[in-house]
């Protein structure tokens, strides 16, 4: 973290599909300043870049002006870090590859870096969370999707092209497995999102007679939150759904572990506050599946960031990693 | 490589089960001068470091003294960089952990570091072979077993405790894998190895009745040469063992990929050199298991180190990076 006296602040601005949330945050994780708007409705992506820099600007005059601020960070989906851009994101308004970081750059006269959510919430772990301190971890992101930020010798993996860390996308299932948005089969994905929390839950109501509390909810309205209320009531096939997931969730890390050998898991998002229902197969299922040489040795932790925050944060937490010759 | 006029060489010593080769090596990967001892049959590890280190003194005596020496690399087994050490390596000798590096410097009096002989060859590749000037690519090395070394942001991965980078050891096939030498089932190792080729050469004959020259061959003698010896003259079964095999390596490479999104996949080794038969099919499974933002992107190598010289030539190449406070 490259802070100082002079420029004690960062901008972390989270862009999603809904909305794109921004904020001030000091060197200690705090977000002294927020606002939002919404990501779509302003066709053209410069009306866009507008609509959030204007009164980003503003929070920044009313907390003592861009002076203060080290730089700004960006995560969105599809970013690229080496480029700057957004390529080709199927959530949101814009088609083919944005120029986004540039363009905020233009417009606040800031150095402006962007990359990917889950990297974004890896740096933010690392900067602020249950990563601070650490050289050689993975990010696991537990979202409508499986996102991963991975960081070795204490620096963010990338790629060759800024596209690496895409562990939603191995596959943990060859046969049969399930077909992924990807449009390939047996994705992580499928499995251990909050969307294959669901599909799970599906298939194994659809596959048993077994009792269950979520047989009272119609079968395509079922998500992971169902899920985990009817396991913390006792529900026995809610339990086996949570079983089923984070076993599959530790035969994966337990791979990821023989390619980096990192120091610890960081399991983050919706499905991650889960407690022990989710941690408790995975933790087995890693042991059991690891090779020896790597058994007990990586920690498996759950985020820090608050949820809330915890966009923004990952975000901002790029600002401090703007090289000042850039 | 940080070489320089005054120290041009390294010397790089390769410890394998059988033979510890050891040479001089300049900065364009040129072996100046070479020697070799046998590994076993000299009792404690102290009597084996006098063994080598006594021929070692007088090659670097012979080739201008050890003032021209920058460091000495060693690669082998089970070795971890970061504590210098061989530890619990099931084909040499030596029992528990062995502090090789340091032993090897106090009798020499030259820096001294030590790897496994996967990442040895990765660095090797990246200093005088297929791999120079990336900074991103995967070295899997194909002999008894599958190997790899991974290198990230032009740095080797160690991990937090000096063993990451155990690929052959991830999970090709989870449901009724083969048994592993490491006690598990499934792993890469089994099925795209040497032995793992063999392997699957004895169960195809058992389970067809397809005429074969490797019928001829006693089928517990069977080795992946014949494999290659067969296929070479068109026969159909040994074909078809390396389109199974190069579809298994393809698939675990798409995976690796989703990783680190490497510029290179490199081969090495033995079956490494079976051309287009092993290669053809790799790179079709590659490319139909790959997600599709980095179709096309990795290009699959052959190592462009001569065999019988890339080990000592990967394990010279870490004695250039060692740092002088060292």
């Amino acid at each position: 973290m490259n802070t100082n006296m002079e420029k004690p602040y960062v901008v972390g601005i989270d862009i999603g599909g809904t909305n794109t949330v921004f904020g001030i945050v000091d060197a200690r994780g705090t977000i002294i300043a927020t606002d939002s708007i919404k990501t779509a409705g302003h066709g053209e992506v410069e009306a866009y870049a507008d609509a959030v820099c204007k009164p980003l600007m503003k929070l920044i005059q009313a907390n003592g002006g861009k002076e203060k601020i080290k730089g700004i960070g960006i995560g969105a989906p599809n970013g690229n870090y080496y480029s700057g851009t957004i390529e080709f994101a199927p959530n949101l308004p814009w088609k083919g590859i944005i120029p986004l970081a540039a363009m905020f750059e233009e417009r606040t006269g800031i150095p402006t870096a962007l990359t990917n959510d889950a990297n974004a919430a890896a740096i933010g772990e690392m900067t602020y969370g249950a990563a601070r301190g650490m050289k050689d971890f993975i990010m696991i992101t537990l979202g409508t999707g499986v996102g991963s930020g991975i960081v070795i010798n204490g620096q963010m993996v990338y790629g060759h092209d800024g596209f690496a860390g895409e562990l939603g996308h191995t596959i943990i299932r060859r046969e049969n497995g399930r077909l992924c948005g990807c449009g390939r089969h047996g994705c992580l994905e499928t499995y251990c999102s909050a969307t294959g929390v669901a599909r799970t839950a599906r298939e194994i109501l659809t596959s048993s007679t077994e009792e269950s509390l979520l047989r009272a909810i119609p079968s395509e309205e079922i998500t992971s939150k169902d899920v985990y209320d009817a396991a913390k009531k006792g529900d026995k096939v809610a339990k086996q759904i949570f079983e089923f997931t984070g076993t599959l969730l530790g035969e994966a890390l337990a791979d990821f572990i023989a390619f980096s050998s990192p120091e610890a898991i960081v399991l983050f998002g919706g499905l991650a506050k889960s407690g022990e229902l989710l941690t408790k197969p995975v933790k087995k299922a890693m042991d059991d599946n690891v090779l020896n040489i790597f058994k007990g040795k990586t920690k498996l932790l759950i985020s820090e960031l608050k949820d809330s925050d915890a966009a923004v944060l990952g975000a901002s937490a790029l600002g401090w990693e703007i090289k000042s010759d850039k």
